[in-house]
């Protein structure tokens, strides 16, 4: 489970800083969120595969979120995609895309499966064959949902040298369930975990943009592995940040701290800031690992343990 | 007048191009013509003053055409512009940007007046004090008009070294107007031409693009100074070209050479090309003057000649 961050920027723009968009990726699938003008441009940059995208999650209809999808999605049209895609964004946002591709007289090649968020609900929204995904209600000027990637959990692993000879199909999916092997009458022949170890712990990526300070996400996103959450502002500014419903770094890094996460990604700095250290020196006053987002990097979201899944 | 192309590309986006958008100033006011997506930051990058464009003009609304414009009004709204804006597009455009402003719930702290292009009529459609603007029809796969600029044509100048002492003000702009210094009995004392030298001859800029090759469009655009005219092929794929609406550089340059224009300026280069040096060959086979678009740069537009206006 990777994490490639296109855009770090705000609302106003600033040269060499695009807006919000992240992009990931998992074994199987890309999933885009959130999509900010440029970002088609941003997949070029860093060779990234726009066919692999499969999903593209929108938090909220404010520019810097969402003006590059119409771009993004006409040139995957262009490209001559044919594999579904499915985008999740509040109330208009289809109307919008809808009415653009009317407009442009554009026929897509492909079937685009729009899906509305109730930004007000903590709840499953979708799953793929690895993840499930739940929006996360955030408090901004309009409607706006944050995104949290859960992967599934995993069978437990067979280690292949340890197998005896001439088992069956039957008998190998019960070693993944956590069965044992026994004979016909019962008998245990191989404890199960003699032959297998647990699988990896199911990775976890929240997703928190944009929002004033909202407590009351913590118990939803307790535990997580990364925890990307907005800090627009520097906390000797929280009066304008809570009058624009924005958080700042401080902020922020109270919510990984209550929430006990793993990692914090800072990210959507106002366009007021040239140097960023201070968001991380701010941050670390309350919570340890703190990362500043970096356009174009990759992130690996790795299990901190396993379990006995299974 | 001077004239800023900040992108070459065309519908398939390429890296480091960007897709249509030209910036054409006089002394007073900057025009905008299309606006792709990312040309805010272009307008960034190139030290250019969003603030100064009063008039947007919008040639049709596939995306490399128009996707930039709601970013750029939004960040114009964000920098606390308050002066109006003139927007000049094809049915459809209006809508789209409200239903946009209407779903970040952004209220404008300056006033838009939307202007629906009938891009099927050749006709003034604008002037401001220094120029004229008019729709230039095109043919392409969807509404879509170019636009020609011309300066209107100024008053003589005078030759301040020249002038006698005590010349009253109706005097003075009697000359501006080509007449001469007579006396009270109408007899000549000063012959217009002795004091006054003509005026610059108006300027001209015509912008055509997209569109398949299209004679018909020679005798509105004849002798323009500068002609932009899209290229999105070279001639050896004419016949995908015409499929898909567009024009060829060899057929650009007829067009230039049948107008009697100045120079011609092609742009909207596929993104199958990479080296570029291949269009100004092409069309310098039928028309000297050709210039390849390079983003970034700034043209002169100069009056080729003076005439005896007034």
């Amino acid at each position: 489970m990777k994490l490639t961050v296109l855009g770090i920027g705000s609302a106003t723009p600033v040269l060499d800083r695009n807006p919000t968009a992240h992009l990931l990726t998992t074994e199987h699938e890309s999933i885009l969120i959130d999509c900010g003008e440029g970002t088609q441009y941003q997949i070029l940059k860093y060779k990234l595969k726009p066919s692999k995208i499969r999903y593209i999650f929108i938090s909220h209809l404010h520019g810097d979120h969402y003006l590059g999808l119409i771009g993004l999605v006409s040139s995957m049209n262009l490209g001559r995609r044919t594999d579904d895609l499915h985008i999740f964004g509040p109330r208009g946002l289809a109307e919008i895309l809808t009415l653009q591709f009317q407009c442009s007289n554009t026929f897509l090649h492909f079937k685009i499966h729009f899906h509305e968020n109730d930004t007000e609900k903590a709840q499953q929204i979708w799953q793929t064959d690895l993840l499930t995904i739940e929006s996360i209600p955030l408090s901004h000027r309009i409607p706006c949902c944050g995104f949290l990637f859960r992967e599934k959990p995993q069978k437990r692993k067979i280690i292949k040298e340890l197998l005896p000879q001439g088992l069956s199909i039957e008998q190998l999916k019960g070693l993944k369930e956590g069965n044992d092997i026994c004979d016909i009458e019962g008998k245990v022949l191989y404890k199960n975990d003699a032959l297998t170890k647990p699988a990896d712990t199911p990775r976890s990526y929240a997703f928190c943009s944009d929002t004033i300070y909202k407590p009351d996400i913590v118990e939803q996103i307790s535990g997580v592995d990364w925890l990307y959450h907005e800090a627009t502002y520097l906390h000797n500014l929280v009066k304008q940040a809570h009058e624009r419903y924005h958080t700042t770094a401080l902020e922020a890094a109270q919510i990984a701290q209550q929430a006990g996460v793993k990692t914090l990604l800072l990210g959507h700095f106002s366009s007021r800031y040239g140097s960023l250290q201070e968001f991380q020196t701010e941050a670390q006053q309350v919570f340890g690992n703190v990362v500043l987002a970096e356009e174009g990097k990759t992130y690996e979201i790795k299990s901190t343990k396993t379990t006995n899944a299974g």
